[in-house]
């Protein structure tokens, strides 16, 4: 028994599995592209949009008169069962590649058709009765086809990402609840400042977060604009007139989107102006993720030698040599996520520069780096919530300890003696270790009460009337 | 004659020159930081910025009851010179500088104290009269007013940078039509595709660079969030109530820009995502920039060992050997003004993730970055429009020869005859180095009149029934 | 029956897969860390590293009195088993982590501790009879064994990538050879210049890229200096005098490199200044790769609207749309990793400056991406070879009949006519299409004989006496 | 009287400053490139270089015959003033220019051909009696002179760098002299570890950054091999045999380094390899000194409310706001200028990717880059040394208090008691407040006697016999 069948293309035939759904192209592509082995068939999000796309084209070649009835249903019950999940095993070939994704492109159009070949009864291969190239690829380019499956991708995982980002959120902000009586030290420039809430620091974190719901969400809004029907260079050549829009319609049925045709196909489709945005997004994302990280590791150092004002939960032992130590691992790996995540941004500034007169070639390791952030990324969000906010808890006697015995609550005397003797107060509490409060009744400058009331650190923590 | 006066702080006494309307931090920060040379002083929307600020605080506070009628006057008064370009000599420090601005706000309090001494008959630096600390930055920090400057400075800067980008891409626009008839192969990956006119290919930098103005615009919007009224870490300590607004709306009524006051004031201090997002934006302009004159100068490469589509105007001799080589100078040197905006871009990234708890210290860096690349990118725009765009002439004979000695127009056959069988004619076509038109003739696949329609490259720049 | 037993540390109890090797705190590594998917088990020479490590430090434990000779002499067997490739499936933790290594080290430990539980007929989990902490990790911490592995790994890596290199350089220089006689015109700022051959271009390829061996093994040299016996932080807490330079002697003997003791191990602690290095001499690599990728790609243009001067290899059909198309697929997807290579240069970068004082927590996501770019870029220069450069074959006539027609043979004339008189004759062919040839004959300004001379491409591809 | 002169090239005439020494090329470049406002007139080092190029290139063409004795002296004695310090304002074009820096080499050609003409008494411009071509030019290219230019200058600026770099450590030398003896805790993960003392975490900022001395002396060591002698493109078309190895002769005597030259002068005119490497060892001093800057923050902070293990001397009132603050100002600018740095070296890599066949256009900015980078490190090395470093003063007590109440010294016990038990003993410190001491001798588990001997701290600092 024969375990393989033969396919022929431009540079002649090769052998393919017997049972593979896909082809002599994609066969090249396997071969070729040993590069990252990390493989499209590990994407599901890009194999659901491929099989999104492919459905759209072929309703809308039905629709102008292109395909009959039957291919049309045949490829669209195929894309169905891949979007279900089906097949997925079928798409082999490496992530990164050269060929500006037309080996992902001719895997689709290969896996949809020798499915279609085999629900008419045909063998694998046998494509005068259903080409890869002259159906499943009808009106289409690579070049038109695989940014359009590469933007319906990212869509659906900007959605997942934003919704544990939304979760990470609401931890914060119901840690920004649970520690709004904490009052602590805000330091600014690492240096002593004046007093707040942990309480505020928390659902500052939570704030700030929250921005990049909308920044990440009207970045990805770009993606719905699409250039199906340009073809291979936004001519349209081949693609009959209406196509664009018709195809756009269909997408946006099939996903759900509000897919649009991109007003100028020609510029659309070299153009990776959407990449690098949403890329830039998610970097201001991962810088802010950081800089949390940082300070949850700052503020839970110790347990004696640091500010321990928090403590994180603990998730394994922290040293193979010191016995008891607890180390937060959890924002550690987080704030590793965020160096890729700004790594891969620049491969995409990199990938994103080199494209050339009408064609960018280098969207794979483009998409592919997006990809990967944004899996990433939510991983480490997930983690983030699940393993580490959730659990913090506030050492509140320490934070107090702190505020008691700061210099920084001179600051609050500045409108009722100025800010060149709160210096002199202050300078001196410093010298002599006392604190200001006994150094300004020993000075007589104010009264105990109203020295009560000022350096109460209560009222320290919103705008007040003198 | 004394040169000098001596002013007194915290620190001890300092020697400043006694015409300075600068002041001891001032001087400290001059003495501090020799870094990058350069300095505030040339920077005049930051400087009209901070006056900006400093006259809407003082409003603010006059009209809550805690600045007298006088002094809000004589201080306004001080501010809209400084704001018709006067004193600007007086800001002498660099900006690259630890203190995360103080020095840049101590400066401005300095000069307009003693500016309102000067008003009053008083001294300079008789501060008993008109304090840098007690009157000029009433109800503020550092950490509010600071960043509330930068963020004014940029909305102007933005409104120039747009202004300059508008008119390239009109430049752009015009060699569009003015190329509208002038057919030429399109490329992929560098490889003959089909063809296209060159009006298209211009149209398309026009077309893609618009897409910028809206994406600029609308990440500069996030500076009219501010968070005057913060103080010194978001608690609006030493602010009286109300205060944050009101100062907005008195800054946006001296800016003309709808100035609002952040939600969030804790979260707001220490925040730097907005820096980073019209960052990112500048670096998609960069990028796309950089990818149109990487084709300019390959459009124009040549004169005989090129494609020679396009001249650019000669600006200079290109050689200092090769005699009567022209060089795209131009392109050349907006290519590297990108790489620079990229390169900003990093520094402002590893700024904004160095932010810990209540402040972001690196904030001198992070707006010196982003005020270098509008400064550079505006200067680029205009050089690239004015001595580059508006003088690019076409190569029509040119252009037209590499369509009719073109393979690629094969591609229109696929509707007649299918893909394989043009891939064998395309293949015909390289291995004998006859022209489609006449190997498809010679074949007798279709009539001659049949394929002058087929093979029209007018019938090819958009899509059209078959 | 149980499919789990139970073991125990400073957290609590956990369930571990009953046949497993690792232990309790890998297993608490495999939950915590769900993040990149790229497990440990997929970077044998990390594993294989480890090994070593645990067996040197076995030895000089042994050698120092601290160990039995049973006990070494059973980790050391269980550590040539991990060497041979065996028990490799037992690291399945993701790479990329908190905990700066902690879970390695100790998945290390675990499994070779229960390997020797195993060969003493101990049941799994029985740590009585073999710790991982107090036999195997004997005068270690994480902060030597560590780092300490991934040189030891890096080293080997190295030695492989530098290997793939000197293959293609092989490669480059065997075309250098076989183009030697082919003129071609040189190009600067894309303007065409002055005659070479296509040799002297792939020579040059060649030797640029030899520059690199050299830079490689120099930096890699750096890891050779490990730090074993520092223990936690580098004061070698709980080593016995001697341990870290006789470990290094033991190190060197078992993994062939010529391994010492750092200087300082306080300093070598949390240096991460060999990576860093390192991986920038990848970069370099890179950057040269993709230059030479953007030349392959540019000078094999066409093959009707392009330089047309070479021909690469036809890996695939080109086009999905366009029949015949052939595209520079190799070169291409070579050019998007060392994009990848260089954006992994940014997260070193990163994860290097977010050390703090006694350690570098980042060192997972660190040497993650500089095995990824050792491993990306071995591959990609395995493919250029094997794929592209060994079939790239000359067009000869199109190269001559550029040098033909060119002007900037003009060049040769300075010494005989002066730059003034070249630049007009250079002006006049451009203007009117005329040879440069024909025009200094026209003009009688030298006989035909020495203009034959002096015009022949083949005295301009040296210096040669007028 | 006339204030501006005529000069004419290949694209005609323009006014020139009548007493200008540059000539017509330089003014296109005023002219055309208004970009950064950053002069080379302003790199004094980069003028000196040029200067010893032309002396060394018009040496070797008077030792070649090429050029008579009097010219050869001529241009000799104007380039030893301007070497002096002399005509460095007749050089007022942008560094970042397109050209690859054809303007650079023109300006120096025209202000060295209109000196010699003044000491020959002929009028400037009159380039009969000394052409900027073909004299002064005289067997070189741009596209040799120009980068010959920037190495030397890199050679000189690397010098005073590292000069500065030595000074920065030998002060941190003497700090950790000084500190040697005062006990304080080492940190990993931010987590309390076991204890060292403050002298050898400043002998170890000594020690790290004394390896960067020698990495960036052996990377700037690539800067000797130039290529003089490849005009064009490498092939030396119009130099005389010898040319090259003659010349770098030559220029070796006049700047004292020892130059020579490339081995392949086709490979080194488009190679930008040394200026990549360069920068990234750069980047790795700025990778090292940022993390030490971060230290000293981190270990200065307080005074109250963080770690406040040691003072660095105040440079300057901390707020505007809050008296009698101080901030860490001068690690913060070092940090600044470090992600500057960082931010340059991506603009180098940008910059060398996009070089192109046979030369590098972008070798502006590139070089533009490194040498501001060199200038601000350079500032930012004095700048920590003088203002900070040698100023700093330990809080002994402090950092004694924490020692001794810390939970990490259970860490020396593992040797008698076993990992588990010494984990339990920090378990149940950490929970009930006790110290590690008394929980030992309450249990019983070791005797008072040995116990001090153990947990002295000052055992604790380097290996020793159990």
């Amino acid at each position: 028994m024969e375990n393989f069948r033969y396919e022929t293309d431009l540079l002649g035939t090769l052998q393919v599995p017997a049972d593979a759904y896909y082809g002599v192209q994609t066969q090249r592509a396997i071969d070729n592209f040993k590069i990252s082995g990390q493989l499209l068939s590990s994407y599901p999000h890009f194999i659901h949009a491929l099989a999104m796309v492919k459905k759209a084209a072929a309703k809308t070649n039905y629709e102008l008169g292109l395909l009959d009835e039957e291919m049309n249903s045949l490829i669209g019950e195929t894309c169905d069962e891949i979007m279900a999940g089906q097949l997925h095993d079928q798409f082999p070939i490496d992530m990164i590649q050269g060929g500006a994704g037309t080996s992902v492109n001719m895997n689709a159009n290969e896996v949809i058709a020798n499915r279609v070949l085999e629900k008419r009864g045909k063998v694998k291969g046998d494509y005068q009765f259903c080409s890869p190239n002259d159906q499943v690829n009808l009106s289409q380019s690579t070049n038109d086809a695989y940014p359009t499956a590469i933007k319906m991708a990212l869509l659906n995982m900007n959605s997942e990402l934003v919704e544990k980002l939304r979760k990470t959120i609401s931890a914060f902000r119901a840690k920004g609840v649970e520690f709004s009586d904490v009052i602590k030290m805000g330091r600014t420039q690492l240096q002593d400042a004046v007093p707040m809430t942990l309480g505020q620091e928390f659902e500052a974190y939570a704030a700030t977060l929250e921005e990049d719901i909308s920044k990440l969400n009207s970045n990805a809004k770009l993606f719905v604009e699409i250039n199906m029907g340009a073809t291979a260079i936004g001519t349209g050549l081949n693609a009959p007139p209406g196509y664009a829009r018709l195809c756009a319609k269909n997408l946006a049925k099939i996903s759900g989107y509000p897919i649009v045709s991109a007003p100028n196909l020609v510029e659309a489709t070299p153009d990776t102006g959407s990449y690098v945005i949403y890329s830039s997004a998610m970097k201001r994302l991962a810088v802010k993720l950081s800089k949390i990280c940082n300070d949850l590791r700052l503020l839970s150092s110790g347990p004696r030698a640091g500010l321990f004002e928090i403590n994180l939960p603990p998730m394994q032992p922290g040293s193979s040599i010191m016995p008891g130590k607890v180390n937060p691992v959890i924002p550690e790996v987080v704030n590793q996520v965020c160096f890729k995540v700004i790594g891969n941004d620049l491969t995409v500034t990199f990938a994103a520069e080199a494209g050339q007169l009408q064609l960018n070639v280098m969207e794979p390791v483009l998409s592919h780096s997006i990809m990967e952030s944004i899996n990433f990324l939510g991983n480490a969000l997930d983690t983030l919530r699940e393993k580490c906010i959730t659990g913090i808890t506030a050492n509140r006697e320490v934070c107090l300890y702190m505020v008691k015995h700061s210099i920084g609550i001179v600051t609050a005397l500045n409108p009722y003696i100025g800010y060149k003797n709160s210096t002199e107060i202050a300078k001196e509490a410093l010298e002599t270790g006392k604190s200001v409060y006994n150094l300004v009744l020993e000075k007589g400058i104010l009264s105990q009460e109203k020295l009560d009331e000022i350096l109460d650190p209560a009222n320290m923590l919103k705008p007040h009337n003198l």
